[in-house]
Formats: structure tokens, sequence, C-alpha cells
């Protein structure tokens, strides 16, 4: 498939990623790696619900974990996204049911008026306006701690259509960043989907799924990187690293990964860039050029490019495109 | 004067600050102070025209100077504003024609459709929706130098009417992120406008006006602002340094302020934060509250709260609020 | 005078400042300032005395602050510096008394074999070579806070006889990697004095004395000390800073400095270098250079030249050379 | 064997690493890989031989290569050691002729009196006090680039008879600071000596030695590590990386390791700490305990545990002791 001609007039506007919702085995297990660990603040816990945030997040959670009793790993329940306005998820509701896609108000506690539907490719997601509101801790400098998260930015899942994918959120505004394709071919492998002003909202890889591949928190330092590396060690957390330092060509992100409690991965990174004017052209990649995975340094292992988190009753398929990526162990024996 | 209520539905599109035009009297030494010291690519340069951009920058150009024969201190010709697309351009010509603003197309090097005109305060502005585009230096890291400069962030305007500068932007879409109101009142002396995700393009801050008291990069480490310091000072430019590094309470920027070699004020900074959801309310702060200006650390000297650039042709006006900054020159009387 | 030879073979060995002890009137206000405010350990306290260390230290204490009833501003009780070992603690008092100076033995908890005296110029200093020893918090990332210092560094003493103390401390095997001279002359402003590895243990300038002017502790990474001062402006402790972050000329320290409870000075700092080779010759500045104090921003404040820290019955006297420094008051005079 | 007792009076001054000469196949290519790449300073040029230093070094090489013929990799012709006067040079020649071992004086460009002789397992070793001074760069901020490397700090050699290095080099007044043993027993795999302050000078560890595993400069900041990997990448050297960035247990380095062209490996690092005290005891870790190689994420692979460089001309002996490190390949068949 060849670059989509971007939407610039959306029945609607989704501003950002907003909140992702997962289930947890141990509220309290949960509470350490992310509170004590990665340095979240928790606004709210009970016995059912952790609700989570960054730094720089005046609303009320951007992580939400709910009790499960399952022995399983996590589930992901629902990937949140914001409006602008109430008026714009009225619209979506109009416009999804017009389309025959199902769309329904749901009630969420802390949230205004949400919206549930499945994208294109069977992701569970929901929009909502507002949420409530309270200072953040930006300017309590002496309550940052581990890696120093600012605010969720971007997730990624793994998916077995990424071209339908790509059409799906491009009908919505949602604009192509930057994007690989099997060498020399307009075959997608992944597309790397915006809209707020920077590289990415949402990113769609080619694997069995939809599966959530991770989601991704900015902290505005490579030392805060390394320091979350270091608390989580002094914490007795070190195993839960599942990919070490390093830089994305594609983003350009500074990175380093850790698998919860429950399975779930999480990317803490810095330096992203803005994509805003309309002459930004979206930048490609070949599939076969290790660098847009890592500018330097080692190919991630086996595990972070096959294990993901799924999607609650969501069925897993088969990718349409085969495609092997160069895994860490498959590095070493040539290396 | 209350705060406005934003407008969801502008008449056309404005993304972001695009650029700055200046003069310079000696373009070699405007070079030396931008390219050798601060880091800046040189995209452009001949007898005329200085062409400057940050790391992150595909576009041509975010700061220009054309040379001048003029003995006096810099001036500045226009401010460039970026819409998303032509259509944005052409609406807001007729839209301002039609209100009985004077705007008219403009040719302009390296850009495409261009719209000229002076905003509600006397500001002489700019409008383009394209640009040359050139692959930038992020991911050629043996280039980035100086203070590691990632993109133009935002203008600050000494403004004779600040209400009527927010009111004008409120029009087209800006929303207020933070102001500064005298001590109880609804008086703004500051309005810290912004269509980006961030806090900011154009802030208006009370005082003989309009006149362009800096323009703002953005860094993405602490580190890289004191490094731009300390290279400063190796090349022999410490005197150009007109306030010590410090912590804005608005917008939360780590900053430094330097003097060009024609008296303009650049401010390097990093750490703003998003302001995208509708449910964000505006920030408040009272005039005499010092820690709007500095979290800790001394107050600005005089110079950096009374000079600045002067409009080409534009004529300044005093203020319509009386208002008497804390400088460092009174702070230490009382110390 | 001119530079001393160094003595190679100093009657017993002196390795490094070692810790300094100073009066509270409130020792949870002090409390307050270095743990919650600046990171700091407690490794012991009671009514009557509190005991601190930085990061790295696995010694009992490098500060001490002992409970008083004075209303007065902090003196300091005396300076401790360590030796290698009880021998040689024991040679430095038979060498002490034989030259008429009397050294005495003294007990101290959680120090072994400690001698007092006062050095040359009237300052009360201590030896020891052993002190209780426990695991550092250096592996413990996550209890690392505030300005997340590492470990004491070096003293400078505001004093009477720049001469007198420089050849006192150079018949011990301290040796110069500093200094500053009246413009062309032998005559030393200040003298920058050390036996561990890098530029200085102890610092003394030119002025009424002797008095402690500052104490400081290093910290490896510049965000580190403006994370300190946002740490400090959100604790409320803004207002405790007397010197904005800068660069010295002399040692190459980016620094900051704050005034506790009590008034005494600490220097929190990062990036000295190591003088150990034989053949690297202490580098003159000329008084009139004011990179020596900062290589860029704005002098210090009078209060920074001016204020410092009596010794506790240790009169002080008007200094030798009359030397004016150039105050950031003076400097705004003609800027 | 036990830890053994310092040497508190050793027959001569001994004060730290100096130097290192290797042989390059083309200097050229070295000098792209060490001075564009890494930022190091070129002293000198020419056909046979390329003289390099750090941002804070005075003296006029701690890294030498000289041509050579040879199609194989790269050799060490010998380690600098630095003694504190060539009175402490004299000594030590009469010593170790005295117990039997061939100490001669050379002839070295650029460097007073010279001894050389092969230390107690077969290195090839050089002292000397002094070396042609010229002012370093650590003020000329706008040269520093790559790794901002500040100075040669220490050397790691693999080593047939740790047991003997460790009593050949404690005699001379080297002193413990870690240690790794095999687990629960007094057999030593690995020891760390120190003469300057901070954790060691020169590194011994089990293997077929003697050879030269790597040599390690000191960078003040952890984004400076990173940064030197980003600008390897856009030099087209990230493939000279033979491990990914991490946090040694031992000494707390944060560290990167780079192969030169001819394969000698280098290490930047960030964070070691002071050992002065005589009650500072050597820290124990244990051989199974992995995280004396890293506090957090994977093992080295393979080639990092076994390839270093040899020393010319000097036979490479098994290892006395056996023990089979965890390598990155080992690591992953199991996770």
């Amino acid at each position: 498939m060849t670059i989509l001609t971007p939407n610039p007039n959306p029945p609607f506007n989704i501003t950002r990623l907003s909140h992702i919702v997962l289930t947890s085995r141990d509220l309290d297990k949960t509470r350490y790696f992310y509170e004590t660990g990665l340095g979240f603040e928790v606004t709210e816990q009970d016995s059912e619900r952790l609700c989570l945030r960054a730094i720089e997040e005046n609303s009320h959670h951007s992580l939400i974990f709910e009790k499960t009793t399952s022995d399983g790993p996590g589930l992901c329940r629902h990937i949140g996204y914001r409006m602008f306005s109430d008026e714009d998820i009225k619209a979506a509701h109009d416009y999804f049911n017009a389309r025959g896609e199902t769309a329904s108000f749901v009630e969420r506690p802390n949230q205004g008026l949400t919206l549930r539907l499945n994208d294109g490719v069977g992701v569970p997601i929901e929009f909502c306006a507002t949420m409530d509101q309270d200072t953040c801790r930006m300017q309590k400098f002496h309550t940052h701690a581990g890696g120093k998260l600012a605010f969720l930015d971007h997730i990624q899942i793994a998916c077995h259509d990424v071209a339908g994918a790509y059409t799906w959120y491009n009908d919505l505004g949602f604009r192509l960043s930057e994007y690989t394709a099997k060498d020399g071919t307009d075959e997608m492998w992944g597309v790397w989907l915006k809209r707020k002003n920077n590289t990415q909202d949402v990113v769609f890889g080619n694997g069995p799924g939809p599966r959530l591949h991770h989601f991704a928190y900015h902290t505005p330092e490579i030392a805060n990187v390394i320091h979350a590396a270091d608390v989580m060690a002094s914490l007795g957390l070190a195993d839960s690293m599942d990919r070490a330092p390093g830089r994305h060509g594609i983003g350009n992100a500074f990175f380093l990964y850790f698998r919860d409690p429950d399975g779930n991965r999480i990317e803490l990174f810095t330096s992203h860039y803005n994509v805003i004017d309309i002459d930004h052209a979206p930048k490609r990649w070949e599939l076969s050029d290790t660098r847009r995975s890592q500018l330097w340094g080692f190919p991630a292992p086996k595990k972070w490019f096959f294990e993901a988190t799924e999607f609650e009753t969501v069925v897993v398929k088969k990718p349409v495109m085969e495609a092997t990526p160069v895994t860490l162990e498959d590095f070493l024996k040539n290396w």
C-alpha cells in the first residue's frame, strides 16, 4: 500500500493518547513496581483499582490497573484516547454507528462522557474529552523519583493487519510520521501514527495481533532513564528489564524497557521530535535496516519481539505479512 | 478582563510559531554568535541574508538575519507563524480583509504562499504553510554543538495593550495556558498563548510596545543549557549573557538568556509541558509573586526588564497598565 | 611571596579533608535543610547532636551540628582532617608540640585517636585516621535525593594572612593547585591547597579571618546541582540560596551556594579535576580577572563576599592585604 | 589467598596509571576513531606515531599508537605508570634489580626519566615521573566532543595468575578496593587495585593472560556516555560497540565499551568513588553474583569475555583458576 493522503478535516477531533487499562493479579505488587520503582503518583487505590499518573499530568489517570482473579498474564481492557470536547465524542458516536461500527457510551469513574468501540483491527478503545483535574507534581520537585516520568506518550500494537489499521486511523485524522516497509516495496511493516504534535500516539507493527506490545512514558533527560534502571536494581527489580538502553532510529527515542509483575511492557524514553507541518514528509525505513530499532547496540531479544499483552476477549490473528525480525539470539550466532 | 472563552473553531488553522526575521549590522559576527557559539546550522548565507535553523528543524529557516546599514541596534522585521495549509492562508487573507485589517500576499524566498499583516497590537506578522524542506541534523549527532538547540519554541512581546493582544489572538484560536494578573484583580499583566501542544507560541507582557523581548529555543537537557554558557565563555562571548540560569515559575522553563551582537535577546531553555485538554485550566500567578519569574535565584536585572528589540517602522506606545517589576537592582537594596 | 617548593616528604600523612563541626540553634530545622532539602543521610541524631554524611561516604560523619543555646549565627567548632594511620597522628602530636604548637589528644564519639590544635592562622583543626564505618548509600539508588551529594570535598577559609596559611600547610605536604595574586605581583590573594588527588582540600582567601567562608560537597552531574535548587524551592527554602549557579574559573567547578538556617554557607558543585603529577604547575590568576570567580554570569553579591561563619572563641583579625572584590552591586552600577 | 596487608610504606611512590602504547595498522583510521569519534585531542602525529590525550590531561599523551606493518590485531607494547619524582624512578631501578627483576632505563619522546620492566605476571610496564606539559582543553569548552572524556582512569588485565599479580602490586603499595572470589572461598578471581584516590588503576581478572582486556577513560556525566554512542553511530562506527551501556556493580561505573580498528577495547565510564581511608575495607563479591558485572541489563557477550589485546612478545598462559563466566549467549538460553 502506498502512503495515504492525510485527512485534514477529520469528522471529530481526537487530540492524543489518554490512558491504558490493564489487569493486575496483585495491586500491591503492581504499585510497588510503578510507584516505588518507576516513580508514578498514585491518585487512587482501593481493593479493586489502582490509578496512576506521571509528573506533568493534571488528569486523574493515565494508567489504571484493575484487580483480576485470573492466574494468567496481564490483559489490556482498553486503550483510552482523548477528544477535544464532548461535541466531538457525540459526533464520533454518530459517525461510527452510521458506518456500521458499534460505538456505545459507557460510564467510567473520574471521566466525563465516554464512548467505547473496537477499532478497525479489533483493539478495544475508548474516547473521553474530560477527566477529573488536579494540580500535578511538576513543581513539587522533591517528589520526583524513579524515572521522573513526565507523561504518557504512545502505545505500540502488534498487529496482524498493519495496512488495515493505518487506513482506519488515517480516516480519523491520524498522520503518518515514520514507517517501515518491506525493502523496495510498498508493503508496510509498521506505521507511526500521531494526533498530538510529536511523532506518535500509536504505532502498529506487524505480528500476531492485536496485542499491546508496550506503552511509553516520556522523561526529559537521558540520565533519568538510567537512574530508573539503577533504582529498579537497588529495589530488587532488575530482572524486570527486558531490553537494555539504546537509541531507536525511528522516532529517535533513547529507550529502556521493563516488564511489570503481570508481564506488561513499559518503555521509558526521552527525545522525540515535533511533526506539525504539512510538508513534513513521512520518513521511510527499510525493513532490513536494523538501525530503525537501534542506531547502536545489540538487537532486542526474542521475548521483546514476540511477547505482548493480549486484549481481553479479543482473538489474536496471524499477521498478513510474513517477516522475521533479527533477534539478539540470531545476531549473536553470526557475531 | 476575565479569561476569554477559547475559540474551538477558529476561521483557519494556525499551527505554531515559525520564524523570526531580524536585522544585523555584521552578518559574520552574527554567524559567529549563533553558529560557532550556540550551535545553529547555517542553511544559507550571502552578503545580504543569513538563514539559520536548529537541530530538529527540517524547514529552511527559523531565524533570518538581513544585513542593515543602520548603526542602531537590531530591529525585528516580522514574526512568522505557520498555518496548516495554503487553504488556511487564503481563508486568513479573506478573513482579515473582511474585518478591515490589511493582509497582503508577499514573496519570500524558500517559503510557499505567504500572507503579511499587523496583528491587533501592531506586530508585523507573516503566515506561510510550507517552506523548503531538508533532512535536519537530529541523527547527525557528531554535528550537535553549543546549546544543542532543538527547535524554535516561542517569542515574548513587550506590549502596551496585553488585553488587546489576548483578544486578537484568542479569536484566532490561540489558547491561554498561564497568565499574570494584578494581585486580586482581573487586570492581565501577561498572557501565555499557544497553538501547538505546549504552553506557549507567543507571550505578551505589559510594557512599552510592541517590542520583541526575546525569542526562545528549546534544548532537551539541563546540561545543554549550561554547556552553552561554558562554550560562549570559552569563545569570548560571556558578556553577551544578560540573565543567569534559573527556573521560571511560569511555564516551568529552566532558562538562560543572551544578547546577540545587535542586542536581540535569545532564550535557551528546557522543560516545558503539554497543554492539550479542554479541561486544562489556565494557571494564574499574582503579579507580586516573583516566583513566576524565578522559582529560585535572583531577579533579572533592569536591562532584562526594560530593553527589547523594536519592530521596524512600528511606533512604541506607553503601556495601558502601570506596573513596576522587581529588578535585581531593587532586590539587592533590601537584601 | 613566591610559590613555595612543595614538601615531598611531610612529617606525617594527611590524606584529606574529613569533616566539619558547627553549631545549630534548632537541630530539627537544620535536619530539614540538610536531609529533606539537600538529601544528606542522617547517621545519628539526639537532642544535642546531628551527624550527617553524603552518598559515597562510608564514614560515620562528614558534617556535625551541635545544639547551641546561643541566639547568634552558627559557629564552627573545628575542621576535621583525616590522616592515613594512627602512627601519623602520633607523629603529628610530637611534631607540633616540638615546634611549640600545642596539640592535644581529644575524645570524639565515633572516631579513633584524635588530635586537636590550631593551625598557623588560628583555625581549630582536628586529625583522626579512623571513624566508624558503615556501607554507604551509593548503590541504594532509590534513596538518592536533593542534590545527590557524593562527598565532602573542600572548605574555604576567609583569612587575614593567606601567606602565613600557605606556608603552614605547605610544610605539612599540602600542594598548591591554583592561586590568585595581586596583578603583576607575587602577593597572594588566595591559595588552593590539596592533599587528595583533586584541586583542593582547603582554600584560603584574603579577608577578615579566620572565618569559614563555605564548605563544599561534590555531586557528579550538572543536572543534580540544578535539581537541588528546584527541590529547595519546592520545599519553601529558595531564599536560602545566596549565589546563583555559575562556573568558577578557578577549579572549573559548576557551583551553587546556600546558607543553612544558622547562616553557614554550603556549596554544591560538580567538575573538579586531578592534580597529581609533580610537573603539574600551579595555575595563576590575576586578582582583577573576574573569570576566576565566574567564567560567565554575574559576580557574587556583597553578602557572599563578606559574610562567613566565625570559629568559636577565635578572634577575627584584619587582613594583611587590602583588596576589594567586585561585587554584584558594584558590577550593576556600570552595566 | 586471603586479603593482604596493604603496604603503607612502599619503596617508592607510584602515583597513578599514566599511558598505554598500542600498535595500529592504519594511523588515520585510528585517528578517525579516537579523535573524530570519541573526541580525543591529537597532540602529535607523524607517519609512525599518534599521540592522544583527554580533556583534563595536561601531559603530552595518555594513549599512543605506533604504526605496525603486521596484519594481525593490535598489540600492546607497554603500560605506563607515573611515579611522583625521578628519585622514585631511581629507587625503583635499584629495588627491582636488587630483587632480581631486570629493570632498565629507556628513552621515550616527550617523557622524562623512564624505567622499563615486566611486572610479576609478565606485563611490560614503564614508569616515568614527568612528561611534556601543555594546557589542556578543560576550559576550551567549544572543543569538547564525542564522549567528552576527561582522563585515563584504569586498565584491566586478563591474567593467568591473579594472586601473583595482587602480591606483586601489593608490595609496591597498590591497595585492594574491591575483589571477586570463588563463592565462599578465599580464591581470588579478580582484584581491583589502586594508587590514586579512586577505586582502581589496574584490575586483574582471571583468564588466559597476561592480555590487555581494556583501558578506561572517565567522563563526568551519564549523558556524555550515551552521546558517545550516538556520535559513533552517526559516523558509521556503531559496529565498534562490543558491550551496551550498563552499570557495573564493582566500582559502580556506568559503562560502555568499544573496539578500535585494531580490536583494542576502550571503556567510557562515569561515576567511580573515593577510596582513601585506612579503614575503608575492600568490598567482596561472590563470583556467581552477576551483579558485580551488571547491576541491571544483560551479561556481556562471549567476545567481551574472551577477546583481548596481547602484549607484544609476551606468551599467553592458561589461567590458574578454572572459572566460566555467564555470557550473554548462555544467559539467553535460559531466559
